[in-house]
């Protein structure tokens, strides 16, 4: 900033001395027949030569914009310091750490589900060891078959045990279908009917679910393992090297299982890269993160966002629009901070602390999708976990069975709307499909925004961004949010309305 | 964004064909061995490095943080918005165009005043062109007796000159200091008295502090170009050259003054840089933009700034801290607003326009001042025509006449604080001493700021940007703002209360 007193022109320097006490003396200006005597200040020239305002468009160089960056991140917190300020005037301290609103059946049910749904990622592992032990001996009974050295008959029995194989997998597909649905089935019904705590509901249903997904790898990775261990001689090595140090059907054991089990992926490989040592500090950073951002998502949702719908359920019965309107913007600040915080807890500081003390290499959870200007590099790149699932296990298999690639696409779409509406509706006992519809319409959404992604300029890549953040954290899920909350409201209406007061006469 | 997906080592490129409906050949991956074939797509191996989370301290690239750039910004906008609905369904329409509140006299006595103040210009220009006589005539004097050829009578002639200039150049201060005080007397005691409506007494006020900053740059400036013409052959050439056009006592005419009087600046100088030609266009766009800010400030006072502001006065006189605090807040944020819209609709769009119409070359009226990170930078650059008169005519002078800057810098601030006084306590009839005190706070906190200014790294700049937000435009101007507010209120009390409807039972 000193450049500015000092090196432009026309300026005496007089303003900012290096040693207060003593006078500078005056240096030649830049431009040599602008010098002014220390006799005549009066005269000094100082508008000697033509120039612009910074902020004009005709200006040489477009100034930076710092600090009103810094301004806007201020503004940002000063007033939401504010709304908390008034938010406290109006309600007090409405965060409750008794629990005492979860009934004691909703704990019990939890803890049954948490230990039961890992079992049948056990009975997978069951029928994985049957089928490995199956597919041993067909081997061994190839190789005495080609040490009797009848070739034809050779060929003949590797047809044979193609068919058998195949007939093999069936049966074996069938165990896995079936293990994995009545896991899935029984987690559903359990947390719709018995578990009754929406944030309950929803952890006990995401397990299932995360532990669903990993059965499904397990059962198709090792049954592509399995095949090309079986056909091993008839197609070229055609698994990745990384799997060399552990090959099928070294790979079936409770040790890798358990791993695959803990480990941060949906993914199962026999092989993971690994790290060398647990960095204990890491960890309890990590940890520390995720405690402070689960207390604020806490906070955030019993402090602002319950008042804030309950203050919304007479606007929204009279469909007063105006109101209903002011009630989303204001609530979409408080779901924003959740997603972000969210996020943040979950893909950043939980899966890096399991990874550490896992000894997991690849820590690549998400990529930076708050950059993103069209919707499709939007989900392929915040849960990344999931993408990788659905691309090597949905996606890819379709696209190279010959589905053409947009119709695989919204299959993948539908099988994750199915998931979404699991994990929202059921946790809040009402499928509404909201969820459902919410994951198909990404798909026009992709296709529309895909032509963003083409723009090179910085201002088109804002735009762009601006209408992912507007559409995506401003509308989409709010909505989604209000949408689910009065749903509950309908169905279980007075029993659930919190003790606390409000402002006014009731709901006002 | 393209790049995330096919460049990235591990990931399948099927998931964005270019056309969407054949599939893409899987191509070599990045690294040689890790390679899939069509056949076991289940067994891709998408961990198969080790990588680590872009947020994490331990990634080797800092991810680009411009999505949540455009998230602060799209936040802050639609909070803002939230806040209008709010406002207008407490309050509905507050803004009146009549301007019927505004008492008749006020207009009378501003047009009044609005006439008589630039006279004084033009007295000042009276004596000027007498004084240029008088030198003249000197000039003349001395060419004679050095026609003469008496050296000893000529350096006696010359002394004495020098002497009766000096005593001369008393009585034309005396006369321009009489000139200009009188001035800027007769319209303090018009608007103190006379005119009520602050917003017209600020413009009269304003008005007149700027024209006696004229009259004294005129008188100051001349009286150095007087000596210097009346010393010319003792002294070397000492004057810029840009004013070799227009030499002394040349510039001493009607229609350089009056080029002085509308030029956009309180510099005289007998030469300015000038442009070619007029632009009207720009000249257009400046006007609506002045137009459309003006209409902004003056909405966010009345819609929003009255309102609270009334609303505080009840916890002011109950002294109830907690709300004064969430209402100082509230209102800080449209005080920013009215600040920076000003800033923006005075320096930018008005001066520019004035430049542009007076073919005035320099259009440097401010800096980059958001981004300084010391308080001195600011008052240096935010209102570069007072910094420019106060260094040329008020700390130039003094530093070269001995005086420690130290010293200078003090008075240089007294000087403003009482301007500042002038300008903002005699417009509301209280003055408090609040923007006196303020101006003369700045020197500590300039000095304490000082070593920001030295820092180099991103992350001190920021720091210094943000301390000044907060303490100038946070706390500093709306703390000073609700002083003159309350003070206006306890001297005019419920007379001048306007006459909207206030939610609750009156001020709640």
């Amino acid at each position: 900033m000193a450049t500015i007193l000092t090196t432009s022109n026309g300026h005496a320097p007089e303003m900012t001395p290096t040693e207060p006490s003593s006078p500078q003396p005056l240096r030649a200006q830049k431009s040599g027949d602008i010098r002014s005597s220390p006799k005549y200040k009066h005269t000094f020239a100082v508008h000697s030569e033509r120039r612009t305002s910074c902020l004009s468009s005709d200006s040489l160089k477009s100034p930076s914009y710092a600090g009103f960056r810094n301004l806007m991140g201020l503004v940002l917190v000063v007033s939401n310091l504010r709304l908390m300020m008034e938010n406290f005037k109006k309600y007090g301290v409405l965060v409750t750490l008794s629990g005492s609103s979860i009934p004691r059946g909703d704990w019990t049910w939890f803890g049954i589900l948490y230990l039961l749904t890992p079992c049948f990622l056990f009975i997978a592992y069951a029928i994985e060891a049957l089928a490995a032990q199956y597919a041993k001996s067909k081997i061994a009974e190839r190789k005495r078959s080609e040490g009797d050295g009848d070739k034809d008959g050779h060929k003949e029995t590797v047809g044979q045990g193609k068919r058998h194989l195949f007939s093999t997998w069936r049966v074996i597909a069938l165990c896995h279908g079936f293990n994995a649905s009545l896991m899935l089935a029984i987690a559903t019904v359990v947390v719709y009917f018995y578990i009754h705590n929406p944030g309950l509901a929803a952890f006990a249903q995401l397990h299932a679910v995360i532990v669903w997904l990993k059965v499904c790898s397990y059962a198709f990775t090792n049954r592509d393992l399995r095949h090309a261990y079986v056909n091993a001689d008839s197609a070229e090595s055609a698994l990745p090297s990384l799997y060399k140090s552990c090959p099928y059907p070294n790979n079936i054991t409770l040790k890798n299982l358990s791993y695959f089990w803990w480990a941060p992926t949906l993914i199962y490989q026999p092989v993971y890269p690994r790290t060398d040592r647990i960095r204990w500090d890491f960890v309890a950073r990590r940890a520390i993160e995720f405690i402070i951002l689960s207390v604020v998502i806490f906070v955030a949702c019993a402090q602002y966002a319950v008042p804030l719908l309950q203050n919304s359920l007479n606007d929204f019965s009279q469909l007063h629009l105006v109101n209903l309107l002011e009630r989303i913007l204001k609530l979409s600040t408080i779901s924003l901070v959740c997603w972000l915080a969210g996020f943040f807890a979950i893909f950043q500081s939980f899966l890096n602390l399991l990874a550490e003390v896992m000894y997991f290499g690849d820590r690549e959870f998400y990529s930076d999708w708050w950059n993103c200007c069209d919707l499709r590099s939007y989900w392929t790149s915040w849960n990344k976990p999931v993408t990788h699932f659905m691309k090597r296990h949905i996606y890819a298999p379709m696209v190279g069975r010959g589905v053409p690639p947009p119709l695989a696409q919204l299959i993948t779409f539908i099988f994750s709307g199915l998931l979404h509406e699991l994990l929202v509706g059921v946790p809040t006992h009402n499928i509404l499909g909201v969820a459902f519809f919410g994951m198909l319409g990404q798909i026009p959404l992709v296709w529309l925004t895909d032509p963003l992604s083409k723009i090179k300029s910085h201002n088109g890549r804002t735009a762009g961004n601006l209408i992912f953040w507007l559409t995506f954290c401003f509308f989409g899920q709010p909505v989604a949010a209000v949408m689910y909350f009065f749903a509950w409201q309908a169905k279980f209406g007075q029993d659930n309305r919190p003790e606390w007061p409000l402002q006014g006469t009731g709901k006002g």
